[in-house]
């Protein structure tokens, strides 16, 4: 069964206590890309021995039950920060076209990489190396471009992004006439929160083994045609690995609420983040109903709905609203 | 290029000029299962040159310029004849459990069958000789109990219908405490109009050979986070084959209006029967917009849509409405 | 407090124990129109004593906790029922064009009227009598083709339907040329249980004064702009009486998880079946996001959804999802 | 019939020809609130003749067809602006707080007033002076805590917003942990390009008598439960004046296609901005079949969508997807 923890995470109580920067350094140094600085200064203000009492200190790590509660206090710091400090925390990302580049450098020799290893390995996932020379033409133009107009590096946290995905991204941002600096800066924090997020999580444990962060996923079929649950309704889950390939998870058939017979279908341990797929066999169940008219090759018959789980703390409600000429699903709560 | 004839089909007026009720019969005798007296009437009534005056006869052929109308004549035709003739044309079906059996017996020795070659056809498709024992029984025992309780043999005209499709039919319209033998007859004739119309697609053709039978697919992309349409999306097409894997058909990019740049996306031959999968990378397309947020694992990101394409004489538009957290989509005009 | 009694009603206890079919018939003898001989046949079989040993009975009076599955057991008598009963259930019902008459006569003098008064009175709520000249033409009209057809009466348990709804239904009928007797059967056997329904809860009470039949409203509002649950929008619920014009009957903030913040809007004594509107506060929702750009005349502002609540001992979900530019609704659970 | 043109506004292509800054400035003064000089500029590097050669102003003249096109140049101007120059456009509006107060002066004394007369308008029509006191409190409060935190004024350019809308965007913006000054700052602008665009409006004309600004209303109703275009549906479309009732505009029947049968349900002088809303006749359309099971209190019967048109120059499609248990909206195009 897979735990929350390997050899380099350190526990949540364990690194709150941490007496010295120097030490949270080694531990947090590069949750903001090149910024210990940064990551130093948030832990003289709130957890420091010397610099804060020991009520106060007592206070935030009570506080800081957990990773979230961690990262939430971590943005906020950055949100409270001067703007010069924000733009700094930004500039420091190398850009996106320089880590192409070092991304084809250590497939030819580790020794030239010059990115951070947390940034090429985000990186490294997103295929930007199969770029065709156009592209990269185009994806560095664009980039210096981005540069030139908002006065900061393109940042996109996308985990396994696509060359589609960064390239639609550039492109959308600078061919924006509305787009403003001011928005530009907001999402790139927006990135960089997300960035430190997703470090936290690889680096940050807990002491007592714990079974995932809490989250978990439910589903919810409701019959649109006769104004009722969808029950006795098939449905499979499948999740994605890095190579685009599915593996069934899990199946079920939905009660007479149409909801899922056992509670969540993804809670503890095996809710982890990643890209799904719902299968839901809506033909067979609307094959029930002589008024459904199913026949010859039907309008509906296997609704694949893929969907990411992002945030291992969170809820997630992925439904699904059919009737046998429509459907639609949304991320309920 | 794909024509719409084969060597074993009949142009239309050449069908509706055939001078004796044999003939008609030799070429659509099986289009309602094992009921030619059904179809001989049929030509007797509408077409026969002995029992109808010229004028008349004439009006008729004017009047059935396509397949579809020549369907539409055959589906009232049924509408308005007796309630005992209906039910003899949906008693002469071989009831699915001994299709079954011939499929299996036609395995072992063509001569054996006794269904009809169509019957045999569009059942073989179904998949239905890969019941397990358990579901065998279930199947012969449902089958038996729907003889009884409607007084007609359990009609399903889905092509390339799944064990499970046809097993959930019987299942839920047996288990329905509000079903009755009237609708479950309504039903049945449906299928029968199905049926029929399938048939006569595979024999009715047309004298200039003609480039599809007037259908057309197309989609429209609506961003619904900002109201606007949804512009510069890529979008893929797919077919299904009936071992379940796909082929790429078409890939687009939206235009302005958020629909496909060049008109629909299959139209004349190449608009045909069967199962398709559209594939909108809506991931790609939000990151264009700094307010969507797009990072992490984004929770749409691949939209997966499959449809069936059944009437090839129809417009069919499968659009699709989505924000970064839900989507929709349905049969459209 | 409205309690579900009045001086009329018969307790559903007290009715199970009747000693003789005239005196059940006397009290639901209205059940099905001008149908007593089925009341009657209905409690021989299964509740009388002198025909049911005592066993059985007590079997049935445990099962009949509810007047919902009193409801059930009739309708479930009318299924088993040969269907020259059925149609004998269907043809006692006057036509709607001769309760339309009657309702004039009635306005005349109340000795000419020879329909039911249960009849009348939920046929006097539909407006009817206020035909124009040309209208109750085609009613008469169209009523008379209906009967020709399939015949049987043209049968509609719409409550407080207007005329246009009459006549939608009864053209829609008539000029669908899919329609078939046997799905008109069926259909209008689904009407009279209907009737049957509504006329059983304004008959029969509980001994125990209960406050009410146990249906309840609930909510949920979604905002699929930003894929979380629309918390702190204000929404209002209205009522609309006989005339059309609403009064306010309630109104809420929904809490973090897009819900009403103190349970079901609607239970016990106050859900009762009629028309009723959520009004939902969706533009000052989103003027609360920056990201929104709710300006100038706002798409959507104020979103009203008219809904009926029907069956008192149902649960009705009645949720909105929405984002600035679109929204839907669905009955839930 | 209404036109565009009063006494007071200037047609477009006399604007573009104005030899002299002051002259501009006469006319467009007001656009931007209390920033003459932004005016003035805009006219200097665009179209003064004594600073432009002739065929960059020909140019300039040439592009600028309509109102929209003139709206974008100043809006691109504000993008392309210093962000001293950009922040000083916003600063220069009176906060809320103060309009309100002046707003009751004037309905004091008009001479006391010291808000711009377009700026009074807006916010008249808002309906703040209604304010209790507890609520003047919290506005002033909240004011005072908004430019605390994000150093601009809070702008909203809603439309008749009612005193719940500016109190809810406050309060969001305020309690969003999330929210930035570069949001914040950006939306701003976005409110005062839309001030702007409103206000050019009503200051600028055509020399040709002009029928509206080409904006259009569209409408279509999906039929999401059997598949189809709803046809033969009753819809009428009302417009609210601004005491929130209503007079009914038109009344239409949907064709075979589901649309309305003679085009845009307002275009030309007809469309006008405003809050409108549709009524769809749903319950009697599912009336019509059979298999919709229409009766009682029909879960939905009258769907009334209310929405607003904006932008007179803009095509408004709003169409309907509705089973008898499910419905949903969008803009569409």
């Amino acid at each position: 069964m897979s735990s929350l923890s390997s050899p380099t995470m350190i526990p949540l109580d364990v690194l709150l206590a941490l007496p010295t920067a120097s030490e949270f350094l080694a531990h947090l140094g590069g949750i903001y890309e090149k910024s210990p600085t940064f990551i130093e200064q948030f832990y003289t203000e709130n957890l420091c021995p010397t610099t804060n009492d020991a009520s106060t200190i007592q206070a935030t790590k009570a506080r800081i039950t957990n990773i979230k509660i961690l990262f939430d206090e971590m943005k906020q710091y950055v949100r409270r920060s001067p703007s010069e400090v924000q733009l700094e925390l930004l500039r420091s990302h190398p850009d996106l076209c320089l880590k192409l580049e070092q991304i084809d450098a250590t497939q030819r020799d580790e020794d030239e990489a010059t990115i951070t290893e947390e940034s090429r390995q985000e990186q490294g996932r997103a295929g930007l190396a199969t770029l065709t020379p156009d592209e990269r033409q185009n994806f560095t133009e664009w980039n210096e471009d981005y540069k030139s107009k908002f006065n900061i590096p393109f940042i996109l946290a996308v985990r396994n992004a696509s060359k589609y995905t960064v390239l639609s991204a550039l492109e959308g941002r600078l061919s924006n006439v509305n787009s403003s600096p001011q928005e530009e800066i907001a999402h790139a924090l927006f990135q960089v929160d997300k960035i430190a997020y997703m470090r936290l999580l690889e680096k940050v444990t807990y002491s007592q083994n714990q079974e995932g962060h809490g989250g978990f996923l439910t589903c919810h079929v409701l019959d649109t045609a006769n104004g009722v649950p969808a029950a006795g309704m098939r449905i499979e889950l499948y999740k994605y690995d890095n190579t685009d390939t599915k593996q069934m998870v899990k199946s079920f058939v939905t009660n007479s609420d149409g909801r899922l017979p056992s509670g969540p279908a993804l809670k503890g341990a095996e809710f982890t983040v990643g890209q799904y797929q719902w299968i839901f066999y809506v033909g067979d169940y609307f094959a029930r109903f002589s008024s459904s008219r199913i026949c010859g090759t039907p309008f509906l018959d296997v609704v694949r709905l893929d969907f990411g789980l992002d945030d291992p703390t969170d809820h997630y409600h992925v439904p699904l609203l059919c009737s046998p000429w429509s459907y639609s699903t949304y991320r309920g709560s």
